[in-house]
């Protein structure tokens, strides 16, 4: 049972953690580097600042890392160094594998899971936050070569908790997965938006599906610019497969070629019909 | 005032038209290839079948073409050998240049507009029509150079009584437009479906995100391969642009470029923020 967490990042993941622990009784300490975030979690009795930053972090039974991919691993460092007695470390980025690895090679294998909560939408930061967010949520718990199993079951237990729906998977396979269910579909919704804009068209002239199509579109840069500079490698697989179904679908619509578009329309239908 | 119509296909769109006049009152003829919609609209009070097919059309004061983009320039063929005291002749088609010019050629052009009503989703066929389906959507209207004003008058009047929003505009102008807001997310939510779908991964392991990035792939095959390729030159620009989009992007990523990629993501957040 975790009775106190520091979450360090108090944008839409960090600060819905924040609000759902602290509504469960736990003591939770918060920082961000927006300064504003941290006064307002303090403001609405959320939270208690980390004056010291994270060379100051009081025993706590939790750490929870909800900063950006790459800054997650700077975090990472910054507390390897500072206090050993907690009992779990998490993060919850969007990005596994080498979150993992890097809390291997720190030492910190034996208390770190990863996590990745499968919620949020477009929109981001502590504005954004509320409670229950992780209602029904899938959570992808990721650990490492060394996790021991009081970690894991803290791990499981807060999410559980939360509301959240744990599965534990391998976090290579979760980020080659992830690249094409996630990563995938935020840069085609995004390449797609501004392929749209360069035209002068707004937003505001699409119907119901171009909205939904570019709907990833208002996602945070910082976020995805990190996430997909990470998974850097399966992304680019992805892209690659994406860009020869546009070809494809090219070639066929300039050469009058109806078949093989109702095939193609045909193949996608079938998959889309399994979970309409 | 239109008093009787006869509904050439009985789609989502034309089932919907004939539902919406029925209930105003308005006597309804109506074909289709599959009898069992013409059988189904006729049990449920709402239409006459057109025993004799296109050949015997009754006296109405409007003919609406509700088939696929191609398919309608055979209809329009078919009705202009027949009765020419039909007051007006539309379409629902979502291209609008080659029908337009069509008309015109075969001396129908007095009376006919072009219709293109922006509503509908991924679900087709007469078993999706419904009853209000217009309700407060923009419904293009495409005059031909020769549309005499009873015939654009009763287009406006119809559409508005089923509770549509008429927008005239040009033909060759609606064509471009509807290339980058509908056709372009057509073809690029279809295509992520189809990458993805070669990996074996269903569509129920997507977030939400990833969900609507590719509900259009839900789409007709029928209807979508007569669009695409009625409007070739248009969607071919708007997916070279979409590739080169996809492109920079790839670059980015496989560059580690995150002050790229952030300024990509920033740009299609300020086009998504004016109307989120």
């Amino acid at each position: 049972m975790i009775e106190s967490a520091a979450i360090i990042g108090l944008g839409l993941i960090g600060g819905s953690v924040a609000r759902d622990l602290a509504a469960r009784g736990v003591r939770v300490f918060a920082w961000d580097r927006d300064l504003a975030s941290v006064r307002a979690a303090v403001d609405e009795g959320l939270a208690h600042p980390l004056a010291a930053g994270l060379d100051g972090l009081p025993e706590v039974d939790a750490i929870v890392i909800a900063v950006p991919v790459l800054a997650a691993g700077d975090v990472l460092r910054a507390i390897a160094h500072g206090r050993r007695d907690v009992r779990l470390i998490t993060d919850v980025g969007s990005t596994k594998r080498s979150i993992v690895h890097l809390a291997e090679s720190l030492g910190l294998g034996a208390r770190f899971v990863g996590s990745h909560p499968l919620a949020g939408d477009h929109r981001s930061g502590w504005t954004a936050s509320r409670q229950g967010l992780f209602e029904d949520a899938r959570i992808f718990l990721t650990p490492t070569a060394a996790t021991e199993p009081d970690a894991m079951h803290l791990a499981c237990e807060m999410w559980m908790g939360l509301g959240g729906r744990p599965e534990v998977t391998d976090p290579d396979l979760h980020d080659v997965q992830l690249a094409w269910t996630s990563h995938l579909p935020q840069v085609v919704s995004t390449a797609l938006a501004l392929a749209i804009q360069q035209t002068g068209t707004p937003r505001s002239t699409l119907g119901a599906g171009g909205r939904d199509v570019t709907r990833l579109a208002g996602s945070s840069p910082e976020m995805w610019a990190d996430i997909l500079v990470d998974n850097a490698d399966e992304v680019g697989s992805a892209l690659a497969a994406m860009s020869s179904y546009l070809s494809a679908i090219g070639d066929a619509v300039a050469s009058g070629d109806r078949d093989g578009l109702r095939e193609l329309w045909a193949a996608a239908n079938q998959w889309h019909a399994e979970h309409p």
